[in-house]
Parts: C-alpha cells; sequence; structure tokens
C-alpha cells in the first residue's frame, strides 16, 4: 500500500497492535467474524493514532489502544476474558516507558474494568511494578479507577468455551485411565480455543520515546493462580528507547523461561542485530525449537515496525503519520 | 585461605549462597548477631554441599540451601519473613534450572512452609512457571507440601519492624503534611529494617548443570499485594547453562525494570563478558546509575563465582569440592 507523505506539522511516529496468535486461518473464522476483527484492529489503531497524531505519548497511546481491546468481547482480555477453573475471569496486564524504563504491572484481578489502567497507575503512582489480587483490587479503588462486578466480565461464548474445556479434560482422563493432575487437567495451550488471544500495543511518539502494554484473560480453565508472559516485565512486555518496545502473545510459560521480549531487546543491544533479525531469531528460532508457539510486534526508535509469529495467524495492525490503519490476520497476508 | 585438592572421584562443584544486602556493617550488627549470621550461612552451605558432593542435582542443592535459610528466624524468608502491611508474611520464591530452561515460581502465600518447595514444584509438576496468591497454595495442599497456619511465620522481631515502620511513615507523614499516598506509605527501600533480606543460591553440580533459586518475605510494611524481583524469572532469578545462575536481592523493583539478571546473562551471551565483569557493569553502573542498591550472585558453567553488590555488606558465602565454608558479612571481607 502507497503511504500517503508525513504532514511536514508531525514528526514520525508509529503504532501497532496485536489481537492474538494462534490456529487463525480461513479454514477456522468465518468471513464474519474476520470482518468483525478487522474492523476492531482499526478502532483500536484509531484511538491509538488520534493521541500520537497531536502529538501525545506513547505511554498514552498503548494504554487507549489496549482499553479498546479491552471493552471489546472479540479479544482475551477485560469483557471478553476466558473463564478459570473456578470460573472467574483472572485478569493480567502490564506497560513499560521506554523513555524512563519505568514499569506497572497488576495480576489476578477480577474487579477492574480496565487492567492496563491500573497498570499504568502502579508505574505512574507508586514505587512498585507490580500488585497482584486483592491488594490491586484495593490499589484500583483508592486509585479511582472503574470498578465493575466480576460478572461485568462473563460473555457466553467464554463461559460456553470453559464448560468445552472441563468436558475435554474430563474425556482425556476417562480415556488414558490417569488421575487428574495439574499439568492434566491445564487445557493445552496449541488448542484451538486458544486463538483468540492476549491484546498488546507498542508505539513511538514524536518525542521518539517509546512503550508497550499488554493486557490478558489468560487461558481457559487454568488452574491455580497462574500467571503468564503479559504481566511480566521482559517476558510479554518490555520497552527501551535504547532498543524497542515489545509485547507478545503465546503459549506464556515459554516466553517466561525465555525472557523472550528482553532477549530480543539484548540482541539488539549487545549482538548489534535490528529489531526485524531479533524478532526472528527468537520466534522461528529459539521459541519454535522449545516448542512454544505464539507471536510479538516489535516497534525501535526509528519506528521500524516487526510482526514475528509461529502461529497460522495473529489479529495483527499498524498505523503512522498518513492515519490510515494497516490490518492483517492470516500468514500469508 | 589455600583449598585441599579436588578429590579425584568428583568433578568440580560449587556452591554460593546470600542471605540478603544492605546496610550491614560493624556498626550495625554486634559481634553475637554477626556470629550467628556466619553460623547460619556456614549450615546452609554446608546443607547443599551434602548433596553436591554425593552427585546430586544443582536444584536439589539450592532447594535444600533455601530451605535452612527459610527455617532460619534470622533472614527475610520463610519463618522470619517480614509483615506486609496487613500484619501478613506474603512469600514468594523462584527457582530456575540452567539444563532444561524449566522455572517454577510461587507469589503472595502464606500458609506454605517452604515456599522454595512450592516453586520447585510448579516447575516440575505442572507446565506452568508461576502460581500466586490462593491458587499457588491449593497447588501446594494438592502436592502435599508442607502447610501450616499463617502464625508460623510470627516472630516478635519482625512485628516490631512493622510497628516501626509503620510509627515511621506516620511521623513522616504528619511531618509534610501531605495525604497519604501509595509511595509514601511503603517503607523506603534503603531504610535500615531493610538490611536483613532475601535469600539465594546458585549451583554447579558435577553433571555441569547450574540452578539458581531465591525466596523473600519481601518488604516490611508492603501495601497491595506488591510482588517484587524474588519470583521473576529474569529480574531476580536465572539460571543457563550456556551463561551463568544468578540470584539477586536488593530493591526488587529496579531488578525487574532492568530486568537485571537476564541481563548479566545477556551480556556474556551476546557481548562475550565473563561473568565477573558483567555482574560489575550490571550492579555498579545500571543498578547505580538509577538509584537502585542490592547485589547478586552468580556462579557460570566453569564454577567461577561473583558476588556483585553496592550496599555496605551482603550476608554472602560459598563452597566448592573441599567442604570448607567461607562466609562473609561486610564489604571489605
Amino acid at each position: 500500500m502507497a503511504q500517503a507523505p508525513v504532514p511536514a506539522a508531525n514528526k514520525p511516529f508509529a503504532l501497532a497492535v496485536h489481537g492474538g496468535a494462534g490456529v487463525i486461518s480461513r479454514k477456522t473464522i468465518t468471513p464474519e467474524v474476520e470482518a468483525q476483527y478487522r474492523a476492531a484492529l482499526e478502532r483500536a489503531l484509531l484511538a491509538g493514532y488520534a493521541i500520537l497524531n497531536r502529538g501525545g505519548t506513547s505511554t498514552d497511546a498503548v494504554v487507549a489502544v489496549i482499553k479498546v481491546f479491552e471493552d471489546d468481547p472479540l479479544f482475551n482480555a477485560g469483557k471478553g476474558a476466558v473463564f478459570s477453573s473456578e470460573g472467574k475471569n483472572e485478569l493480567d496486564a502490564a506497560i513499560m516507558d521506554g523513555k524512563t524504563g519505568l514499569a506497572g504491572a497488576v495480576a489476578g484481578v477480577t474487579t477492574i474494568k480496565n487492567p492496563i489502567t491500573a497498570a499504568r497507575a502502579v508505574m505512574d503512582k507508586t514505587k512498585h511494578v507490580m500488585l497482584i489480587g486483592k491488594g490491586a483490587e484495593q490499589f484500583a479503588v483508592d486509585q479511582h479507577l472503574d470498578i465493575v462486578d466480576p460478572s461485568y466480565f462473563y460473555t457466553e461464548y467464554r463461559w460456553q468455551q470453559l464448560q468445552r474445556a472441563k468436558e475435554k479434560n474430563r474425556i482425556e482422563l476417562d480415556h488414558n485411565g490417569k488421575a487428574p493432575q495439574a499439568q492434566e487437567s491445564t487445557v493445552p495451550f496449541w488448542q484451538t480455543d486458544y486463538k483468540h488471544g492476549t491484546v498488546g500495543a507498542v508505539a513511538l511518539d514524536q518525542a521518539g520515546n517509546l512503550a508497550a502494554g499488554t493486557s490478558t484473560g489468560g487461558l481457559t480453565n487454568k488452574l491455580y493462580g497462574r500467571v503468564g508472559d503479559s504481566p511480566i516485565i521482559g517476558a510479554g512486555t518490555y520497552a527501551d528507547n535504547a532498543t524497542a518496545a515489545i509485547s507478545g502473545t503465546g503459549t506464556g510459560e515459554f516466553y517466561m523461561r525465555a525472557v523472550l521480549a528482553h532477549e530480543i531487546a539484548a540482541k539488539m543491544k549487545y549482538a548489534h542485530q535490528p529489531l526485524g533479525t531479533a524478532v526472528d531469531d527468537v520466534i522461528q528460532t529459539a521459541l519454535t525449537d522449545k516448542g512454544g508457539t505464539g507471536g510479538v510486534i516489535g516497534i525501535d526508535a526509528k519506528g521500524n515496525i516487526k510482526f514475528g509469529f509461529n502461529t497460522e495467524g495473529m489479529y495483527r495492525g499498524y498505523i503512522k503519520n498518513d492515519g490510515k490503519p494497516v490490518v492483517a490476520i492470516f500468514k500469508e497476508e
């Protein structure tokens, strides 16, 4: 697509987003659903564009984008989050400011309408990086963030997804005759239900500052207060003006063990790889070799954008100064 | 100290431990307390030595060492953990296996006698990396780990520490006349009460495999379910046979933002720095420049050990094949 010239008044800026990676192909989603996702990705991109175009910060843009995703039942974050094995929606989110190196995260929260705003408040209003559970929820109350009853996060689609996951486990356990164990009663990461994933955004603002943010409802039927990579600085979320802003979506445990987002930044910083090479190395080699699946989005200080994933698809898009959102879903796009 | 020759039957192995870094000097602790810490460090080292000397794994050694620390009220982990602002002992721990790249962590747990054993069970018995709060506690029950009433963790010394911290905040708030805010009602990281810190261990076993583990009670008077660097893979705990095993202790938020343990490994892997240089760079430059304080212990695949800290002291020690524990507390040792 030919891009319009950059308006003279504006310095270059750029924004990239993802809405999850997984078994997403023209065989698994209908044209109607595909159109809904494309429209949702455009809405999110335009929300961030409005901020960046008027000279706003990359952190503001990232929060605005992720709030759009969190409010949209299509995505596994905020409203639309998957259910844990206890039938709860337990949400995680993180944000990092590449200029200051500050970061904020919340995990295991059930009453905060937009977890990304809580992550941002942790970053801006405390000396801490990560707050969890009831403590994080009390903090959100004290910060006058939007609080909702946990039932707000209920969606019929996700509830049915949980029932199918539980049924699938029961059948599998009946079949192999073994007693339930922790790992067996967790839905496999690669099941098709996982296709609707984590959301994230990375941005470069006109002042040249990077930011990254990620928000998720985690895994359907997850047990034991499991926390994935999204709220872990360095794993699913990382930003540093000296290298890049990164947000991941995929089999979170592999991202955590690989410290994946920071690994990409480290390859740029110490092995002097460009963003694209570093992402390809980590996703197509390190992650794939370990058996992990998923993707990342990255943006560097020059506004170069990289989408990397080893799945059939990833809901994704970008927008630059010309204000024209470009979205994609399938691998071959 | 001259070291005895390595017994022919044994391949080289090594173990290093820390019991916290901070305002620890001959002015702040009495000779009696100093002797208690030295004896405790030796006990921990010998527990790990027994495993490594008979050919056990580095992960087994790390767990054994940290259990000794967790059971000792001298250290801020397990029995002896500090109190949160709610008067609870909220514990975090993590372990990582440098051979497999697997890792496990728990955060915000109040009923697990030895959180390091729960972290290890997460690594060994699930596909997950991190479990938090009630979920992690239920997992520990299901795994038949030692469960205790939260009152087990009560120590009079730590309770008085909490009362002093609360009083100090009240006075400070009265003094500056400002309304309480999240960051103000948290005890400053650098206060002297922080000197009794997080514990950790890193080990190289005879098979040439590395492991790292860390356990903590966090900050006195901490609010809002704050989680520090200890249970975050890449921040306070990291191990990879290709580089090093690292465990940190200090102002956790700085470790999380810097992804400090993984940063050390990345400098070794991509900038080809030896362990000692990488640790010094990160602690004496990156951490210090940002205003963070603390230390790390590291061990590489050749058994080289590095202690790095920018505080007045760090409870620390090491042991190798000769079975003679070497411990130190003050900077000048």
